[in-house]
């Protein structure tokens, strides 16, 4: 049996989303098919906003508001202005300011250096980093890249870029995840938690 | 740190969809934000023509192309005409097109007998089943509700209003799954499994 079109064509749009395969596709479109609200209205209305609504800090090249040059981070005086946290993503940046531990500012890479899906330098906003960090009165670059082959490439090639600048770089402590079992870790994260264990003072 | 309105709005309307929670919500969009392609704007256009493109089969009540009064299904001549298979929704009907196994035709209840979430008979498209199995030359009708409790009891209440209508009516078989494994049967599955047994010929 064939789907009438605009069930199947949505289906089709719903599967080239990560993570969704054609059953949760599937799903989806029948549930909002019998959805009583204005569930798919509302949602085609977000997703035409989405990219005309939006625009790239640039000064940090996080999301913002189109129309905005800074975004609200950039712009907020209050924050640390000598400390910038150099992270992959926007939600990279959404993960640490959940934890309301860090009061810097920070720089999005848009990306990790990856030579097999051919990412280089010039594809990341490095320049732009190095750039502000040689420009303005940066004390610390904490490189939060992922603890990924990728993510430790970059933040390699990162500590070579910045090294003249002498800035403070540093990087995120790698060890058991907090409520972790030791018995259930892999022997990497155990071997780094080891190489990283921290002085017990009395 | 607030996330602009473009990308709260997004994910908040991801998030009313069925097994999608903030955090994958919150990826998806990400993941819209930065798609090279026009994904976003098909997902918009698709959901949109979701519900004006689309009606129910004034027949069995699954779903086809707005404009039409039957759908594929019922329309065609080809298939058996004296038997129907009752199940709960469109999404039924998809899984048991797949098996290629049943050339009848199809009743869609669009939902089950649920006293806690106040759904009667009357809710259901079971006055409609009945007009059907009395006047069409109707030979067995299948009810293929989901073996759950609510699926239990609406095939129990469909089995009582069809009765007089001197039909044969039959219920999918309980058992193992194919491939499974004994050991990890729940005791339902076997007890149905043993109950249900067949005569192994020579």
């Amino acid at each position: 049996m064939l789907l009438p079109t605009p069930i199947q064509d949505l289906i089709n749009a719903f599967s080239r989303l990560p993570g969704i395969g054609p059953k949760t596709a599937s799903r989806l479109t029948f549930y909002l098919l019998t959805a009583q609200d204005d569930l798919s209205q509302d949602l085609a209305t977000a997703l035409g906003g989405l990219k005309t609504n939006t625009a790239y800090c640039q000064t940090c090249f996080n999301i913002t508001l189109a129309g905005q040059t800074q975004c609200e981070i950039c712009s907020d005086e209050d924050r640390e202005q000598d400390i910038i946290c150099v992270v992959e993503e926007p939600l990279d940046v959404l993960a640490i300011e959940r934890t309301q531990g860090f009061q810097g500012r920070y720089h999005v890479l848009r990306g990790v250096l990856s030579p097999i899906e051919g990412i280089s330098p010039e594809d990341l906003k490095i320049r732009e980093l190095i750039s502000r960090v040689s420009t303005e009165n940066i004390r610390e670059v904490i490189l939060a890249t992922n603890p990924s082959m990728e993510g430790d490439a970059t933040a390699m090639y990162l500590r070579q870029q910045l090294a003249p600048h002498g800035v403070n770089i540093s990087r995120l402590a790698l060890g058991l995840p907090v409520g972790g079992d030791l018995e259930y870790a892999d022997q990497h994260t155990l071997l780094r938690a080891l190489a990283g264990r921290q002085k017990m003072d009395s």
